[in-house]
């Protein structure tokens, strides 16, 4: 590392003012939130901080706030000189890695809009996008040309290298020399708050819409997210209140291209703390972060979660370690691997509507003294709304047109009355970009919906029971499978556990299981599968109503999953149904 | 304590819903920031933990968030009762106590304009106040009635009680009768964003006005202060960054009728912290609550500070505290003392016009190898504007008619050239109210003119040299009073030191600086304080050019100071004037 040296064109003038252009007119009482205010901040404070490591890669790199500003500077400039004007989208395909990275700060800088593109998608899912998005220039990582073979937008590549001779660091390097030295202030600060930032593209696939089965068909538009963000900031802050500094770097594992990496691409900065970037989830570099360099937060979804405890390099490390879990809750079995580690596990919900987590499972001082099993079961709940959202609320599902703007009832607060969880606020997306019906759909009542059916708590705690789609009508009675998850999930020897519906001739539907076992226990069941099944059937008789108890067990070595990480139940269903 | 109940009226219905009014056609992605959003959070996520501990009276209260938040409803109901209406002014006068805290929640609550009277001026002074602000209903502490004497406006008196039978208690019960147990959703959400929350009074006196000494001549309407608090609220929390839990309590020494607190009143809030109010400045009490209640936080000027580390009882407490300082930059004494105490102070500066601290000195790793004297000087910097505003910069004075708009041209950032510090954004005042020249003046060239002058370093951080009033002109040099003062301070001897202009014969002005002495060394200078002014002068003479020695040098027992705890100059030079 000691060898690496940034590129002539990333080196800032000495005294380099760090402000943009001043915005007409602007009442000196107001200026407009933005997340861009953030890098300049912090290349004025701390700049010869460690803003960004990029280590566990035959060329690694590290960037310091300084340098990383004059970098996001120098691709602002190459976006301009490349014919990008203010509102444009400029599209990015990579995995977590410093190109990425700038692009969340540097697009913005040039006023245009981020479009985070899945690096797991398909070349026609990818063409898609581009066409929907109608992005105007492609910044692409070396290892996913091939998905964007043939397209006619304009494509800047980067080997990831930081070197110079890098076909990015040339694009870079044009735009330092471009900008003649004008710095910051020869670029226009967005005026408007609520201007378009980000346009991401969300991963699930349309069940029942075959032509867009395996396609990415919303896209949120974040007008408000300059707004959003600076709020959000704050919040994501205090995920980390329990640590000793803020300015211990937190790690990276969730991927950039989701959500616009939950907005921690610039909350990140706005803590001055120093991101590492991993371009896979790779257990052996994680627990090195770990250990070794004091990383003090990481996100991501509970199967990560998993591979992260029962790895074999799995020890307490040195610091406080504050791991973000969303996708799905937490299981007890988790929770107490988690804290057994020394980490400090925190649940959060959200879509990528709401640019990721936009509830959070405030953890009550009581609850230290209840048993792991109860302490699960109220950490499993999604919680109440981040301070940038309005409240989360549970309503009736809207009677008649969904589209009617009729006001949303709230059911009650009693734990029990299923509805759906909505919210509204500073950190829910604009519109479905290029798709007003869908956005007035979403928006019915005036609020945002989610589509997951939950519960509310007397203490306005949100709890999801299922997505609608994934309640198991069973004898006439609704069985969460969620609910039945977390139960089967207890048993000692369950790794992983999802249940879907199947059909049954008796009860309508009856839940069945997929499990993948522990490994510390799979040898012990090793060709006794149906036993282990009438084990994991007591084990649920103890714990659940005889119509939510799973009627098939079936052990699998691995359970189907999205490119987020998500357990893709419609792969099972299709499986269940071929039963 | 456990004998404490709060009246009924405070004791909130079980399963009560924290949610204001919806705001008739706000679109989904946007609800207006309001710190008024903080009580309902907390109330709702963190019903049981207390949140207002005011314990040093004879009859001591405490409240959990649940019943806080239920009291500030009851206060918005009673005020509503009372005829205020959206964008009245209501005056507060108190010490640190419950009611002030409520006001600062309960009067925005109702829509209103919170205007806290600082409650060490003369009843004239409040008169000119409250004819100014024009407020309509006033809420009295016991102790400062005679303040209010003979006014026409409505007083609600406490008895700071909190007990039923307190005319305050009695105010609030109306307030929830009246509410019919509408509750929280019965109460109209302020929709506009900008719209006025606090009107505050500086605390400064005008000189060279005479007509207008010892009088509160102008007013800060804060519009945006909805939206700057709720940012500034996640900067504040930022403070404790070094702390192990954000959830204990924060002292509060600040009053609250000083800038609002400086916002603390909803930030504290925000961050679900406990809040402990004091009446007075009592040491005792101060090192109580340091020693055994687990304060985390506190606000105080340097001579605050002085006497919480110069306190008999002055000792290492358990917990890490941060201690914010603002009013002068500390001493290089007083940051050996503070640290030796186990106490991290933290150097924030701002004017009353920017809600308090609007710029913090943001200390680097690299300082920790400095020697205490040279990590003082850095540390009395008054650093970088925070998130919530815009830069912090220093302008050459304006040219011609101080009014025009001509473009702000800010000096080198070489640490030497003198200049103005200005800044703009969502921290920062509307207007002083009913005076548009006032304003027109302040905002001139597009910023808001602190009036404070400054040199910028490299880095962008500010250091004030002086208030131009306080520059001392000695052989045609420039001689910055608070670099004098920041010299002999280093002195062991000295408690504290302010120096002043004096005129000379030869040199136009020298320096004069008037010394408390450190008590446990005052015995041995006692009757020799002709000799402590030599050896002050040997000290200067090693420290300083010749032209900022002090020519005179005056022990005195006390400095005089403002009701806020600033040194008045003001005093100083009329004794001076004098000799």
């Amino acid at each position: 590392m000691a060898a690496f040296i940034p590129t002539p064109a990333s080196i800032p003038p000495p005294n380099a003012l760090l402000r943009l252009q001043d915005i007409p007119n602007a009442p000196p009482n107001w200026h407009p939130l933005s997340p861009l205010s953030f890098i300049l901040r912090a290349a004025q404070i701390y700049p010869e901080k460690v803003a960004l490591v990029h280590t566990d890669v035959q060329q690694p790199v590290m960037y310091t706030f300084s340098v990383w500003a004059q970098r996001i500077q120098n691709l602002a400039y190459a976006l301009i000189k490349a014919g990008i004007r203010p509102g444009d989208r400029v599209g990015v395909i990579a995995p977590n890695s410093p190109m990425i990275a700038d692009a969340h700060h540097g697009v913005l800088a040039a006023r245009a809009v981020i479009t985070p593109i899945n690096t797991r998608l398909k070349p026609s899912e990818v063409e898609y996008i581009l066409g929907h998005s109608q992005c105007r220039l492609l910044l692409v990582d070396y290892e996913y040309l091939h998905l964007v073979a043939g397209t006619k937008i304009p494509v800047i590549v980067t080997n990831d290298t930081g070197r110079a001779g890098d076909p990015y660091e040339d694009f870079l390097a044009e735009g330092r020399c471009f900008s003649q030295e004008k710095g910051w202030p020869g670029l226009e600060a967005e005026p408007d708050e609520n201007a378009a930032a980000v346009l991401c593209y969300t991963s699930g696939t349309t069940e029942g819409c075959p032509n867009h089965a395996q396609r990415l068909v919303s896209g949120g538009s974040g007008e408000r997210l300059r707004g959003a963000v600076s709020l959000r900031e704050f919040i994501d802050a205090r995920l980390g209140a329990n640590l000793r500094s803020k300015n211990e770097p937190p790690d990276r594992i969730l991927p950039m291209f989701h959500a616009a990496g939950w907005t921690f691409p610039w909350t990140n900065v706005f803590a001055f703390a120093k991101q590492v970037t991993l371009r896979t989830v790779n257990y052996t570099h994680i627990w090195n972060h770990f250990l070794h360099s004091g990383v003090t937060h990481y996100c991501a979804a509970p199967t990560v979660q998993i591979g992260i405890v029962n790895d074999p390099q799995a020890r307490r490390p040195p610091q406080h370690i504050t791991a973000i879990i969303a996708g799905a809750a937490p299981t007890a079995h988790l929770i107490a691997e988690l804290e057994k580690t020394g980490i400090k596990p925190v649940h959060v919900y959200g879509l990528t509507e709401t640019y990721g987590p936009f509830t959070r499972n405030y953890d009550d001082p009581s609850w230290e003294n209840l048993l792991l099993e109860e302490r699960a079961r109220l950490m499993a709940r999604q919680g109440h709304a981040f301070a940038t959202a309005e409240a989360a609320r549970v309503v009736y599902p809207i009677e008649g047109d969904a589209v009617s703007n009729g006001p949303l009832k709230d059911v009650p607060r009693d734990g029990k009355t299923v509805g759906e969880i909505v919210t509204r606020g500073n950190i829910v997306m604009k519109e479905y970009f290029r798709d007003p019906e869908a956005t007035q759909k979403a928006f019915a009542g005036g609020s945002f919906h989610t589509g997951d059916l939950a519960v509310i708590h007397p203490n306005g705690s949100v709890a999801i029971m299922d997505r609608s789609k994934d309640i198991i009508i069973s004898g006439g009675e609704n069985a969460s499978s969620l609910a039945i998850e977390q139960e089967l999930a207890s048993h000692p020897h369950v790794l992983e556990v999802s249940v879907v519906a199947r059909n049954h001739i008796r009860w309508g539907e009856r839940p069945m299981a997929f499990v993948v076992l522990h490994p510390q226990h799979a040898a012990k069941w090793k060709g006794r599968h149906h036993e282990f099944g009438k084990d994991m059937k007591e084990h649920a008789k103890k714990r659940l109503p005889g119509f939510a108890c799973p009627e098939w067990v079936e052990v699998v070595p691995e359970l189907p999953k999205t490119s987020t990480g998500k357990i893709l139940k419609t792969e099972l269903r299709k499986i269940v149904a071929k039963l």
